[in-house]
């Protein structure tokens, strides 16, 4: 018997448990003998004994497409170099325990780190193990993929958030506040915010000003251009990446708290320009910061978005069952209008621990927008709604009755 | 002839159009001759004579019910006193050119201060006027009616909002971010937070504390329950009002801007409460303030509420064409299981300037939190959905083609 164990890592998106669904369905449907695992708290639950028996879930796995957030639990943990052998031996142990010779990891770059050193750990230590990576993030920054999964759905939601924030402040501009800014994820890729210009129509501007971590903020120029918003406007709504920086490089809003990657963590870019255009322009500024809030949407959700959660994750299954390690299906954009896409197989080692940021022609001129290269890309990945069930005026988001192996 | 006019007024809501278009299609209905017209920006438009002729649109009103923000523009403007006569003779004047006697003013508490104030300087004046406020406020401070419309959507958001944000949480608590903190609106009426409870089931908690501006923050007792938040759940959702006191009823978060009511503009407590838990716990916390967010997403509108606000513009435009003046259609509970409500007339009187806020009965035993009593009152309000047409994957929030008047 060879079995599955399937994770999560790194922040949870809105469709991280729809790859799951995609993933697990496939591997049940083409090996109905096989027991499926997934490890509770990413690789963690494996060290530790906390690995749920999917099999025994009387409720129906197609709850996963329907809920936010990792429904196993996710983690922040950086495994070892492979010269640290007996962690590696540990693992193996602990997973041939259970005959599992399939390994599924769903998360962005770091994870895709964490999928490489256990397929090549596994050849090392000679433990037949294929493990196969299932991309996620809402960053939207891993290489080779067209897209991530879980950007589309931030994407959707910025976009849908920001139109109608504008609309708000648009009332009120004439007597009171001129100055709309939103917080928008994204440390050093500015995908989120560049999102943000897929609330503008042909005839109507709802964001005047994209604020990416790209383009180093010439404090000057952009209270300049802020102010000609208000001449031709009346107002100025300006989406922001928490990753902004100042001319020096450094995060235009510091903080001294890290993660357990060592990435700093950041929040509250908003209030600072917010007091900026105060103590410069005296505008009435309001500022809203989106944090989580915009990676667990699952009510706005795009439909295209979960469409490709699930396919990533039903060609995981396929890939491992083929023999495939240490790879990653990915999405290849195959036509633009009428939007088409496929899976196809790329080598972890080309992924793991790069970054794709926002290139150079997809940045408008004057560095506070997008072009319409980037507008070309981004709209097809929002297309579609796909709400969830609500109850009691609620989204339901019922969870699955999960229960631990011995 | 004799005409109508319409105006928005304060901070808007996702619904305020819904009003718009229940009083201009019923007055529509029952009095085929007149002219509607819309100011532009409160009462400002109509002293500055910027105002709409509504039958001029050729687009269907009823794209008034899709659209959140205030259509005709909104206005923080305090009218003067009715000994200032000047002011009400120009007012009367504007209106007597166009032949209007039916004044409906949409807002909050200021909004039916200034209506109020306006039919009783038409008395003094001998202009016949009927003028009637319609009732708006996302804050449900006002006095007299059950609810107040505007204010169920946001509920409904807040608590959509937090349970997504809360299973976000919960799949990073084990190694990373324990504590997620959520700023609402609420100066001094906590309902907006208070509404955050709806996010809760009875066998699954998403949110865990609740502050309220009537409860001053005891720091001390507040991090004892937090970290028996995180003993307990492992983690800790905290849902704080922005007019959040301390001990010495002063705002938790101060902020030298003010608005043109002189009401202080608060923003902010979130990284406050972040700062404080951080300090004295040491635990990774996220915050979000939603600000403008919560109040303009008419993607997540509550069915129920949309419909109030339709009924009370609706029952505006008959109180006015009965005779009515310094009057308000408010909302009456007429049974809770199942939820029946109907509407009723209520004095301005009664209503202006008045603030309602969460009561005691309401209030959690601990303070930091809601009782039953309040889930009772607070769960009708958020019921049934009523989406967006989406056009390219966001909301189309159509705007109505609005002509001025010579």
């Amino acid at each position: 018997m060879e079995n599955a164990i399937y994770a999560q890592s790194g922040g949870v998106t809105s469709v991280i448990n729809s790859s799951a669904y995609g993933m697990m369905s496939e591997f049940i449907k083409l090996s109905p003998e096989s027991e499926v695992y997934a490890s509770q708290n990413g690789i963690l639950g494996l060290l530790e004994n906390r690995i749920y028996e999917i099999k025994k879930c009387k409720k129906p796995l197609k709850l996963l497409i329907e809920s936010p957030g990792g429904m196993f639990g996710s983690c922040r943990f950086k495994v070892p170099e492979l010269d640290d052998k007996n962690f590696y031996r540990k693992l193996f142990k602990k997973l041939s325990k259970k005959s599992i010779r399939y390994f599924f990891y769903n998360g962005g770059n770091d994870s895709a780190d964490t999928c490489l050193k256990i397929s090549e750990a596994a050849k090392l230590l000679n433990y037949t193990l294929n493990a196969v990576a299932i991309p996620k993030t809402i960053d939207n920054d891993l290489a080779v993929t067209d897209n991530c999964p879980g950007f589309g759905s931030v994407a959707k939601y910025i976009a849908t958030s920001v139109r109608e924030a504008a609309l708000d402040l648009k009332s009120m501009s004439k007597t009171s506040t001129k100055i709309f800014i939103l917080e928008v994820m994204g440390r050093h890729a500015g995908w989120i915010a560049a999102a943000a210009e897929l609330a503008n129509k042909s005839n109507e501007t709802h964001v005047h000003k994209i604020l990416l971590p790209e383009v180093p903020l010439d404090e000057e120029r952009f209270l300049k251009s802020v102010k000609n918003d208000i001449s031709r406007y009346g107002m100025s709504v300006i989406v922001v990446s928490e990753g902004l920086k100042n001319k020096d490089g450094e995060f235009y809003s510091k903080s001294k708290l890290f993660d357990s990657f060592g990435h700093s963590q950041l929040g509250g870019v908003a209030p600072k320009i917010a007091q900026l255009i105060n103590n410069t322009l005296s505008l009435k500024c309001h500022w809203s910061v989106a944090d989580y809030l915009q990676r667990s949407a699952r009510h706005l959700t795009s439909r295209t978005d979960l469409e490709q959660a699930i396919a990533v994750g039903q060609s995981a299954a396929r890939l491992a069952l083929n023999g495939r390690t240490g790879v990653m299906p990915v999405i290849e954009r195959t036509s633009n209008n009428p939007y088409r896409w496929k899976i196809k197989e790329a080598k972890l080692i080309d992924i793991a621990n790069k970054e794709k940021t926002v290139p150079k022609n997809f940045i408008a001129k004057d560095g506070f927008g997008v072009s319409s290269k980037a507008i070309e890309y981004l709209l097809p990945l929002i297309q579609g709604e796909i709400f969830p069930e609500f109850e009691n005026g609620v989204p339901k988001y019922e969870q699955l009755d999960l229960h631990l192996s011995n």
